[in-house]
């Protein structure tokens, strides 16, 4: 007891570097799977691309499924944090939200790689049973999620009629901006639709 | 003139056939498109589908990207051409018009099976360069027409400030909900979404 053990010392660094190589693999599976789609996404590749032994990746994600969902869940827990960073002061106490930098924030969410990836992986899920119920249970988690941080975000009252369904419209809306811009720079026209939608939401929301 | 060649009533139920045959390969196509992804759908497996020989669906459509774009058009075409019998007194004149329904319908677009097709054709055209600009015009031009339909419908006046960008939400925000619905079914909580949004329409777009 208070004695660190030589096995300890060694222990330490040990887990460090698995961390490490965990987490390098997860970036890669991300990376992958937004440029090359589900069918060119494979643990081997991912392996590769992240200068990890196959072996190694196996270790820590015996089947591709696991790599995959985890890579998604990984990313989008990261997003959060930044999200929740972006706006440390929330929208407890402060006398005026910045709803219009909150919205645009949220949906910067869903452009960008990680959407790509994640959308990949919902379209793959879609035709694939073994990744479905994986793929269905990450989703409605990371929703729950990103509801939770945009109700507090966007200074929200729930418990008025309607506020819910108007930040999960919200949401979907984000998600259908993220679509817009999978093909095309869409950054144009999704700045006029978010000052406008804030501003709407503004009225509706009230404070 | 005036008189009806043998040659000429040879030709007419000639192509009403073409033009059937080509009918049942293109929903055959977006059936093939929404059930097995852009992978697994090749124009072998459509015409097979379709009960028309490789030589004849290679007749009306020599490549692939060629079937499954055209495929994606027409079906887009039938919808809105669907939509608009839906109302049609439109919003012109009329006293009342009902935007929950009008949204609903809106709404309804963007799931089902079209909706699952164009999304697998997207996520293909996003990796495939071949597909690309083809799907990315596709889309623009089926945008703009949906966009036309949603502001006569709900007797938007778009030279009023916001009024465009508005309907540029609404409609993102039905891409979104359609992209919800691809795992499991969300049509519970999409109807409380959408009564919730159309309200939000009535006060804004006024009348």
């Amino acid at each position: 007891m208070g004695v660190v053990s030589p096995v300890d010392r060694d222990r330490a660094p040990k887990q460090d570097r698995s961390r490490a190589t965990r987490q390098r693999l997860l970036e890669a599976a991300v990376a992958c799977l937004a440029e090359r789609g589900w069918a060119g996404s494979t643990v081997s590749v991912v392996a590769e691309r992240a200068g990890v032994s196959r072996g190694a990746a196996q270790h820590h994600f015996p089947t591709r499924e696991d790599l995959f969902t985890a890579a998604v869940e990984y990313v989008a827990e990261e997003r959060s944090l930044a999200l929740r960073a972006l706006f440390p002061q929330g929208a407890a106490g402060a006398g005026h939200v910045d709803r219009r930098a909150v919205v645009s924030a949220l949906v910067d969410l869903y452009t960008g790689p990680l959407f790509r990836a994640a959308l990949h992986l919902w379209v793959a899920a879609s035709n694939e049973e073994q990744l479905r119920s994986r793929v269905t249970e990450l989703e409605a988690r990371v929703g729950r999620e990103t509801h939770r941080i945009a109700v507090e975000l966007l200074g929200a009252d729930e418990s008025a009629p309607g506020v819910r369904e108007t930040v999960q419209g919200l949401l979907d809306m984000a998600r259908g901006l993220g679509l817009a811009n999978l093909l095309t720079d869409d950054a144009p026209r999704r700045d006029r639709v978010v000052t406008q939608w804030a501003a709407l939401l503004e009225q509706n929301l009230g404070r």
